[in-house]
C-alpha cells in the first residue's frame, strides 16, 4: 500500500474483533517505526504505553464512557510525553553528533524550553501527534484499522498506568481488526475553507 | 513507495533547490490528502498558509533566525489552528450524519471545549500535527522531503500572515528537492526506553 492509499483509506473504526491478535513482532515493527517521527532537537518526548492487561483495559474503558474499542482492539497504545525530556540529559539527542554541535542543540534547547511551560506542552503534543500518525498510517499499511481518542478521563488513565508528575498523556490509540465499517465521512471542509496564500 | 519506506526515508532537510518548483497540482494533491487525517470530533481545526510571496518569505526567513530552507523550499506551509472551530457552526462537522448523531455531536464538543482554554489549544495541537505527518508522508513518496520547524517567532510569523486573533500556529513544514543530505540521525533513544507495558 502506499502512502496515498494509507491516507485515503484511514478512518477511525470503532468496533474491532476481540478475539484477533497481532503478533508481538508486529508490534514492535509498528512501534520501531513511530519513533523514527521527527521531533524538535530530536527530543523524542513520546512515551507510548502499551496495555495487555485485560482488566486495565476495563478500566479504561470505565474511564472512556463504555467505547468498546479499548476492550476490543488487539493494541491499545496510551500516546504520552514526557514533558520534562528537554531537561533530562539533553545531550543524548546528538550523541551521534560532533561536540560543537552538541553544544549548539544543547544550548537551543535550554533556550526554547526554560521556564516556558506552554512551550513544554505545546511541543510534547506535536510530538506524540506526529508518532501518532505515523502508527496510524503503518497500521493501515498492515492491514489494520485504527482509531485516535481523546474522549477519556485522562486523570483516571493517568493513575492507571501510573503516568509519571512530569509526563502528561496525548490521545490513545485503538488498533485492531475492523468487525464493522465506519460511517461514511462526516462533513469534509473544502480545501478552501482551511488553505489560504500568504495570509488569512 | 509504501509508508514503510516514507517513514524510515523521511528526514528532517534543510538545503533546497531554490530553482525546484512544485507544480500546482502537486500542492493540491497533498493538501488535499492532509485534510483526510482524523480530528477529534471531525472538527477539522487545521489552517494552511502557502507562503508564496519571496519578499513574505525573506520576511519569514527573518523570524526564523536566518534558516535558508524558509527561502529555498519549494513549498512553505505555515501550520495553524482555529483555537475555536469547536464553537463555530459545529453541526457541519457531522452534516452528513442523521440528526440524533448530529445533535450527539455537538452536545459533546460543547461538554469538552466550553471554557477550558488548555483542551482547545491541545485539540488544534493534536490536530494540525497529525496532518502534518501526512504531509511529510505524502511529500516523501512525491519525491520530496520536508523540514518541520518550530525555531522562529511565532509572533511575528502570526503578524506577517495575518493570523487571526482567535487562532495560533502550531509549526512550520518547508518542502522541497533535496540539495544535501542531512546529517545521520542524532541520536535515537532505543524503544525500550520510551514503550511500556501496561504502566511505566
Amino acid at each position: 500500500m502506499d502512502v496515498k492509499q494509507a491516507i485515503q483509506t484511514r478512518r477511525s473504526v470503532k468496533v474491532y474483533d476481540p478475539e484477533y491478535r497481532m503478533s508481538e513482532d508486529e508490534i514492535r515493527m509498528l512501534m520501531e517505526h513511530a519513533i523514527l517521527s521527527p521531533t524538535a532537537f530530536n527530543i523524542q518526548h513520546w512515551r507510548f504505553v502499551h496495555v495487555r492487561d485485560p482488566a486495565l483495559r476495563a478500566e479504561i474503558r470505565n474511564a472512556s464512557w463504555g467505547q468498546p474499542q479499548v476492550t476490543d482492539a488487539s493494541l491499545l497504545l496510551v500516546v504520552c510525553m514526557d514533558l520534562k525530556a528537554w531537561d533530562k540529559n539533553p545531550q543524548r539527542y546528538s550523541r551521534n553528533a560532533p561536540p560543537h554541535i552538541q553544544d549548539h542543540m544543547v544550548t537551543g534547547i535550554r533556550q526554547y524550553y526554560t521556564n516556558n511551560e506552554q512551550a513544554q506542552r505545546d511541543e510534547g503534543m506535536r510530538s506524540a501527534s506526529l508518532a501518532a500518525m505515523s502508527i496510524m498510517l503503518l497500521a493501515r499499511e498492515m492491514g489494520y484499522d485504527s482509531c485516535p481518542m481523546d474522549g477519556f478521563d485522562f486523570d483516571v488513565v493517568a493513575r492507571l498506568i501510573r503516568l509519571p508528575q512530569d509526563h502528561a498523556i496525548c490521545m490513545m490509540i485503538a488498533i485492531g481488526k475492523k468487525m464493522q465499517e465506519p460511517r461514511p465521512r462526516g462533513g469534509q471542509l473544502d480545501l478552501d475553507e482551511v488553505f489560504f496564500t500568504d495570509h488569512f
